[in-house]
């Protein structure tokens, strides 16, 4: 007799993409379809709030189809324990959420940061589907990023936005002590810093954007500095990853795209190594704000792939 | 009745360090031990005359104990195909090695870039062991290197002399049209160029050492400086890659190991994210000239594994 094997439902996972004001956490398939979802504010108080803020957002969505979890956090993460070592905007400074997740639900737990995130995402079901290595850079208050390598998320640092790209060059905000970084030089950050020394201390990031967009000299020049800087990075990342493809997205980055993505290709090029200094692409991102909770249900999945 | 297995001899592995003046060549075991070697100088006509230098070398030290053969090639190699793309100093552009010696000799083969070859010889034995995520720089003519991600050496392109460290600096030599290059701001070129400027015509990286060595103003002043640059490049390479440990080798690093290592680690420090601003090490390379043989016959093993 021949025994009849009754198919399992596809597996889902649990996807959360935790920022500094609200935790949107998705039911999402292997395909990263987003089945169900829900959304809270962040607390602001303790690391405790937190938590539990977090433990509901799984709470609120969590069925037998749930196979794994997978947060995306704004924070540097231990590349080999896992642990969370410092958040941006979070209480969860040396927290071990992947210790916290698997005692609590019992699932294969992943944590990562939430550019990283980004990253996969885009790369299975965005800008770079296709392409095999990826990178791609966040540019939003501040610049973030990942990198895929082989069709693998790469779980290092990737702190893309701390790269030096002007040695000796203005400081980084917060608490990085370095000098001439990306970030300081062509970020959300910096653009509001760069209006309000053209236009006055009221001007902003988009409103250098507006000026540029109707020809202000002063305004272009400086996009045209910043795309210098990204494409200088760029070329850097080209140069040690021969991506295939390098794709642009977060708030300052999709805001500005019709300004920067084209010089800072042209950038790019420059300075990389043949033969890609003739076929790099930079392309924008295209999954927008739902990158972080797609990417996160992406590395529950990678996780619980792992785990079997 | 229980078979009794007749333990096989341990494979060895063929490794080829090829250079543009000579091609080194060793019977190498999996511990790194060279066991037998060879020496003949890079014939510099032709592509067909340096591939029969090639097969020779390997040739005169094959025997049935070997298992793998792995080449470590100045030159951009193919991140997918592992065809030779552009070499330094050899007639070897656009040229298919692994192909070419699996059919020669019916073997699995690997070819690496060579400053990729001396990383993974220095992670495993040299000054890296124990750590498992590094970044070598070899600072020669050029500048190369490698990353050693969780103890397997990135195959990608890794061409860590090409990131940009000050954005708008000064132009590369030979193929690379980029400027503020590491490569250009601090290798024996570099100071070359620099002691030039400083003392006329003649003088030379190792006259600019000298001067330093006396307590020259000027020369130690410019020492401070590449110092500079190479702690940015290394401060970015943390921030991307988080090492356990950054290794500097290469003629000129070895050369100048003592002016520049202890400034060189403050310097990437400064530009490092925490908590690693306070942990990084900057060490120098321990294998010296004999990382290339010993790094190729590794790259032999690795693929060996993988064919297995």
């Amino acid at each position: 007799m021949v025994a009849r094997a009754v198919a399992a439902p596809a597996p889902l996972a649990i996807g959360l993409d935790v920022g500094g004001t609200k935790i949107a956490s998705g039911l999402v398939d292997r395909e990263g379809n987003v089945v169900a979802r829900h959304e809270v504010p962040t607390p602001t108080g303790s690391e405790q709030e937190v938590v539990e803020a977090l433990d509901a957002a799984v709470t609120a969505l969590i069925d037998g189809r749930v196979a794994a979890l997978g947060y995306g956090i704004p924070a540097n993460i231990d590349r080999r324990t896992r642990r969370i070592l410092r958040a941006t905007n979070l209480p969860l400074d040396d927290f071990d959420l992947v210790k916290h997740a698997a005692q609590a639900f019992g699932l294969p737990v992943g944590v990562e940061n939430d550019a990283n995130v980004a990253a996969l995402a885009e790369s299975r079901l965005g800008a770079g589907r296709g392409a095999s290595t990826m990178v791609m850079l966040t540019l939003g208050t501040g610049v973030g990023g990942g990198i895929v390598f082989d069709g693998r998320l790469y779980r290092g640092w990737a702190e893309i936005g701390h790269v030096v790209v002007l040695a000796g060059g203005p400081s980084c905000q917060g608490h990085c002590h370095g000098h001439g970084h990306l970030e300081a030089l062509a970020s959300g950050t910096a653009a509001d810093r760069i209006a309000r020394e053209l236009y006055g201390p009221d001007a902003d990031a988009h409103f250098l954007l507006a000026r540029a967009r109707e020809g202000d000299a002063a305004a272009l020049e400086r996009f045209t500095e910043m795309s210098g800087y990204l494409g200088a990075a760029i070329g850097s990342f080209v140069n040690l990853f021969d991506p295939d493809l390098v794709v642009v997205g977060g708030g300052f980055g999709e805001a500005a795209a019709d300004l920067l993505l084209a010089p800072v290709q042209e950038a790019a090029r420059r300075e990389a190594l043949g033969p890609v200094d003739e076929t790099l692409r930079v392309a924008p991102a295209e999954l927008g704000n739902e990158a972080g909770l797609v990417g996160a249900g992406l590395v529950a999945f990678e996780v619980l792939d792992e785990a079997s």
